[in-house]
């Protein structure tokens, strides 16, 4: 009776001390650290070491620590006889609306240069932006629709962007390749909540940056594959745009070498916007390991096929 | 016929381009480049050079660049006989509330943070502070009421304190030294839009900070003279407050050698929470010159006793 937790960028000790109290007497172990792993039947990963998979032969059960798994189907090594479940969390769009208006409140006061400045003891006041207050998100589904509440509850004015036509009440929706250009014309931030999909996947390039007018910030959320990194580095290189919050990346963790980390026009953070409430988790993983064991349906089960 | 201005934190181009528009034939200059100093009649200020005004002897009117003219009027070199205005404009109290929504915001995410990882190239994601909602404004005024609003309509629980009794029907406001303690005691948010007077210089000491809960966060967009630095630094070196976002300090601009701008838990912003809008600027002071050229009398006009 036991549950490994392969999950390489966050500490766990609350996770961890919440599954041993919900399941007594169940061995809660944590990569590298697993007593017997050929005895592992369920696990929870998120970010899971590399070749994690081959050490855990009799692995029934996978369970996502987030809402997506896209990074653990395509990882080469996932055995094909498992089943994977995810966290379902209805408070993930409340928290990516509040990065985005987060993200664009901070821009707009300039904190982010400012905390540049203050590393060099420089009191300068520097231009608001007060007047800049449209935003164009591209894809508009269930979360979208949370952000684009938000924003136009702080007096944003928003346009969506989406693959399909569909239209919304409140805000504008462009869809399409032939509207792209119309909904990033006017836009001063450019908010992505695209999935991984391959009409997705590299939309974010030079030709999408030269649609923008000048002084347009990107905010990603959505995933990292929707950008081509090599033209957002160029574009603001060449003050293209004028900045980017990154929260999703090609590569993740981000290689130490790639030059995000180090670009001052660039604010990274680890794929937080929407992290999956502790309480939930634990609630859900503790549930379906009874299930699992009582031979019952699991809960939130991902359709491979799907990819959620 | 010469305006000089006497700025010395930001660049003027905006502002000197705008002036000349307004005023055709006036000389608009710049310190410290003035011909004929001992001629000017008629100068804009913030932030004014050290020993300025003994040039000037000529000078009637000093126009204050911004709402506040307390640096102006504290100044020992000011001449006693000249007339002082400032400029009025509507849209600093919603400035100001977007800065403290912003700040509040940004330290909910944990960007300052991930900004700091960042710098070490470091993939960690870190607690969120998802149920931290509680916010106490000291200085509920006209500013203040603006602030609150803004900030439960983001969801957030706000409470009030002041110097005198006053109730409000949104909030609860607590007053006087006598119940600062219960204002404080269950605030994840202290900020203060308090102004600087002698009842509120050096109230947010030692003993101000022990009636906080842990892992507050101070935000200082009133009055920097409020703040006792030392106790502060203090606070924040003893993890009694978990950070600070600073607008107004005790001098300004603040000195180089001061512990704050090196401090990892402060954000500091060179006093720019509620700035001027340039336009409200160039139209309100080129108006006032030409009341004065024509010996009208001056809007926005300030009681030096009372200090605005």
């Amino acid at each position: 009776m036991s549950i490994a937790l392969l999950v390489t960028d966050r500490n766990l000790t609350v996770l961890a001390q919440g599954l041993k109290q919900a399941l007594p007497g169940v061995n809660i172990q944590c990569w590298p650290d697993i007593t017997q792993p050929e005895e592992v039947e369920f696990a929870v990963a998120w970010q899971q070491p590399k070749n994690c998979w081959a050490k855990l032969p009799a692995l029934k059960v996978i369970s996502s620590l987030g809402a997506g798994c896209d990074a653990l189907l395509s990882d080469p090594g996932l055995p094909g006889n498992v089943r994977i479940t995810r966290i379902v969390d209805p408070g993930l769009s409340g928290q990516m609306a509040e990065y985005v208006l987060a993200s664009i409140l901070m821009l707009k006061c300039r904190f982010t240069a400012y905390f540049r400045q203050q590393q060099q003891a420089s009191w300068q006041v520097l231009p608001k932006e007060s007047r800049r207050q449209k935003v164009t998100l591209l894809g508009v589904g269930s979360i979208g629709e949370v952000v684009a509440g938000r924003l136009m509850n702080n007096g944003f004015e928003v346009s969506g962007w989406r693959r399909s036509q569909k239209t919304h009440p409140d805000y504008r929706v462009y869809y399409g390749q032939d509207q792209l250009g119309q909904a990033l014309a006017d836009a001063d931030y450019v908010v992505s909540i695209l999935p991984n999909t391959p009409a997705t996947q590299g939309l974010i390039n030079k030709a999408f940056f030269e649609k923008l007018k000048p002084g347009c910030f990107l905010i990603n959320v959505g995933r990292g594959q929707a950008v081509n990194d090599g033209d957002l580095i160029d574009a603001l290189d060449k003050q293209v745009i004028a900045g980017a919050v990154l929260d999703v990346f090609n590569q993740e963790p981000l290689p130490e070498d790639h030059a995000f980390w180090r670009h001052e026009s660039v604010l990274l953070t680890p794929h937080i916007s929407a992290i999956t409430d502790q309480q939930e988790v634990i609630a859900q993983i503790a549930g379906n390991y009874k299930r699992f064991q009582q031979g019952q349906l699991l809960d939130n089960l991902v359709d491979v096929a799907k990819g959620y």
